[in-house]
């Protein structure tokens, strides 16, 4: 089955997930519609129906979708019934942001490690976590069987972080590094840079109007 | 012509450009190939020719493409031929991430200003600017012709912003804030959430592994 999913659905699925957390956890809601999904997302509700039937049968047609079944569906597809650690990979401004941040561990990932290459920043505490040396990057992925990692590094040191990341043995890399990243096959990257985001939207906005 | 090019193809033109810049600064290159562009950017030549064929001629088959043209032709594409101003709602860990970032300004966009609502925060400077109540949103945004802006404020908070945001006239809003929001119809929204993305690469882990 997991080959003829396109990524694109795939990528869909922990936004619904997101969603449907959310009315469980705002509204106390039990059964939603695709329709009503539809409404809360701004897509068409036809979309999300196409999407769900490439799991099969996720709700009756008339009645409705039970949410925690839907939940419990999506979180088992997409692999959350465990919790993944994660290894952090630079100290700076935003790897500190990602370290604070509370909204992995809700939703299946938790940063076990920080590491970075400046000896100002190493032995620093982040959160609960210490900042390490990132010469110990291998052995605490491997003691640590980390498989995911974020890469929050200048441009100019993102390819090489990257290919230590994926000899050590970490399969996903969330990169915010504004570059492309050459890995091996089977190391999936998915790259966060906020210009790439701004450009594409600025496509859309005509240049006249300030 | 632009209601005929797909949001997909769009969003490739920003990391196309990327790439090219990278290899006028690395490597001072002159020409480039959609062969050497799709090695470097870990997807199909033929992706690239096809993506490149909406916009018409962007070089002659056989002698590759003028780096410094395509460079070009996709900054006045994209409308960054102007540099766009922003306001940065949410001075938090990830709001002085955002402010300390100097890859705005060099690829068309510069932070102007930057809210929060929290009194400990208002006053406080952040890099070169000072952090502003958000009581002054609207009145800032309408008096710098701010069009564009970034939304990083906690879930609870962002539904409400993105509404101040849009009636004072930003047309394209970034959001960190893991939640889907509702724009009114001109409005464009891009999302950054984390989660998201590492939850959809989960799906490509096995869950065993560990």
């Amino acid at each position: 089955m997991d080959n003829e999913i396109p990524d694109i659905v795939i990528g869909r699925l922990p936004v619904y997930l997101r969603e449907l957390e959310r009315m469980v956890r705002d509204a106390s809601k039990m059964t939603t519609s695709s329709h009503e999904l539809a409404e809360r997302l701004g897509m068409s509700s036809a979309q999300i129906r196409k999407d769900f039937s490439h799991f099969g049968e996720f709700g009756k047609q008339g009645t409705g979708y039970h949410i925690h079944y839907l939940i419990d569906r999506l979180t088992e597809i997409l692999n959350l019934t465990r919790e993944w650690p994660m290894a952090l990979v630079g100290a700076g401004f935003l790897g500190h942001a990602l370290a604070s941040y509370r909204g992995f561990q809700r939703r299946g990932f938790v940063i076990v490690c920080v590491f970075d290459s400046d000896p100002d920043k190493i032995g620093r505490a982040i959160g609960d976590l210490v900042v390490r040396d990132v010469a110990e990057l291998e052995e605490a992925v491997r003691a640590q069987h980390i498989e995911v990692a974020i890469l929050a590094v200048p441009a100019d040191a993102a390819q090489a972080t990257a290919d230590r990341l994926a000899a050590a043995g970490v399969r996903a890399i969330l990169s915010y590094a504004p570059i492309s990243l050459t890995v091996p096959p089977g190391v999936h990257v998915s790259y966060s840079d906020p210009v790439v985001q701004l450009q594409q939207m600025a496509y859309y906005l005509s240049p006249e109007a300030s």
